[in-house]
């Protein structure tokens, strides 16, 4: 049993290095140097066991992954990842969980050079709190309040795995049944595990974003589902917006797996932790949207547009309606 | 039950105003704008039912102590209050919680004039972790790492009660026969539910704090007991110091109960959860001490000084030894 103290040495210190870190791990707080051209973005989330991801997640991908969710905030504002905090609660302190726990985090704090300036360790249910702190120019955040009638809404990547992954998780009868229908051998068991890593291993989006955010004043991450994110941004904003359900980028999964149409539409539209991109970019950056996708590697599909009032989905021309709800966190 | 999205605006919201506050509660990130002349603290802890408080505290109450441990870390480093940002898992969206938690933690914030800029709410297992934020004076910081040899060392307020309320919440057989042989008439539950409420009323020390480190480049908050928490300082500043017995200030409620000596020197040393300041400062600066100890109306004792190696407890003029261990997290 290891205490706190040798906790935080053993795995977590000799990463607080970095350009305006004053002071890193080990004090009362950490000390960040201000320089006035730039803003601080903070953000800060917690992943329950049980309500984040499943009891028995490889613990390098849980790192790995709630470290991504904050830098998936840090994107959507355009700022580039800096520092961050990590607030531990553990039953035990053990070595087979914190060491591929501590990797999975810091391979990728230091992929996107990110000091972990801070935090504690203590007791009690598995639950991790990341505070993540980026860097923006001045007045260059892209903000929900930022779409304009006419924008275009594009996401990265593509959407829906996750969702399909929480539906496999609680092994629905179903589902099970639409598998079998459409020839899938494998049971809802053997599937998730073969696809639950791949859902967790989100991808960063930090770099297009901040080159993004010469172009785009309006951007989020679909943590709650495209429809519950969205949303967020429609009401900040004060317009509507279309969204065209062929153009949804769909997981290869999806047809390998041979999934109803209509379930692979719900999935994209409400599935939820996607940890993908959503922005709103007038029509006239469209040139140097598709340029930054190239240099980025960024898969990129135009999914709607903003429109004056309403909010519709939009399937071969006509209006559709479904009855699912965003994602609720109670 | 409320929405994540409703919880917040209901509790939590329109305190996100503020110097230097670009952007508050309500996009992926909050923003705050950067003064090259000072530094910014960070600090985060958090708090877990049955570790940090025993089930069923006062909602009111632990709101409260969840922010003032964090400011307190803000304290220690001499550093203005300035932001916060709340993670809160909890089983049920309950007004009957939430509306007493968000009062506790938003009175202490006002009174402060920190504002809430972000956070999230989420079901768990009752956790509360805090990210605090402060200004420093560039290069102003009290570090661990700042106690010389020769330093006077003094601590706020009293120590010992909270260490207390950890032995009366776990209701031993010992303690039990102590108070009977001492005439308390109380039930170690009475007892509990009595003091309980003072014990986590802990004391804010930044008004206090923030001026002293004119004088001062050395404290830390009392969290882990003090011999503990001096253990940080004696080892980041490469020093030893003497502590002494006779000088501890120990709460009223001590004396009243009629502790047996040893315990209460014990409870003094070893008990943890205080959030005293302690700090060291050199003995021409012994004036200009007393004197913020006046204008701020906090007590100070003076309970040893700093010398070139070993750390000893005296007491009468004799090096005493206990057998008690700094408080440990796991």
């Amino acid at each position: 049993m290891l205490s706190e103290f040798s906790l935080i040495e053993k795995y977590f210190s000799k990463k607080d290095q970095g350009d305006g870190i004053v002071l890193g791990v080990g004090d009362d707080c950490a000390l960040l140097s201000k320089d006035s051209e730039y803003e601080l973005a903070v953000t800060t989330d917690t992943q329950n066991e049980g309500i984040h991801f499943f009891k028995g997640t490889d613990p390098y991908l849980l790192g790995y992954k709630s470290l991504l969710v904050n830098v998936s905030d840090l994107a959507a504002m355009g700022a580039k990842p800096y520092a961050l905090t990590l607030s531990l609660s553990l039953p035990e302190a053990q070595d087979s969980f914190l060491e591929p726990f501590s990797r999975g985090l810091m391979e990728l704090a230091s992929a996107l050079h990110l000091a972990l300036i801070g935090g504690n360790t203590t007791k009690g249910p598995l639950s991790i709190t990341i505070s993540a702190y980026g860097l923006v120019k001045k007045g260059q955040a892209m903000l929900r309040s930022g779409a304009r009638v006419g924008d275009e809404i594009y996401v990265t990547g593509s959407l829906g795995l996750p969702g399909l992954l929480v539906d496999l998780g609680y092994e629905t009868a179903e589902l099970a049944a639409m598998l079998h229908k459409a020839g899938c051998r494998d049971s809802l068991r053997t599937l998730f595990e073969k696809l639950y890593p791949k859902s967790m291993l989100i991808a960063n989006r930090c770099a297009f974003a901040t080159s993004l955010s010469k172009y785009c004043r309006c951007a989020i991450d679909i943590s709650d589902g495209l429809v519950g994110d969205l949303g967020h941004i429609l009401s900040a904003s004060g317009v509507g917006a279309e969204i065209w359900v062929e153009n949804l980028p769909r997981p290869q999964e999806f047809l390998e797996l041979g999934l109803e149409e209509s379930y692979q539409e719900r999935l994209c539209l409400f599935g939820g932790g996607d940890y993908e991109l959503l922005f709103c970019v007038p029509k006239e950056h469209r040139a140097q949207v598709k340029q930054l996708s190239f240099e980025h590697n960024v898969a990129l599909s135009l999914v709607g547009a903003i429109k004056n009032d309403v909010f519709t989905i939009i399937k071969c021309g006509k209006v559709v309606e479904y009855s699912d709800k965003a994602f609720e966190h109670f």
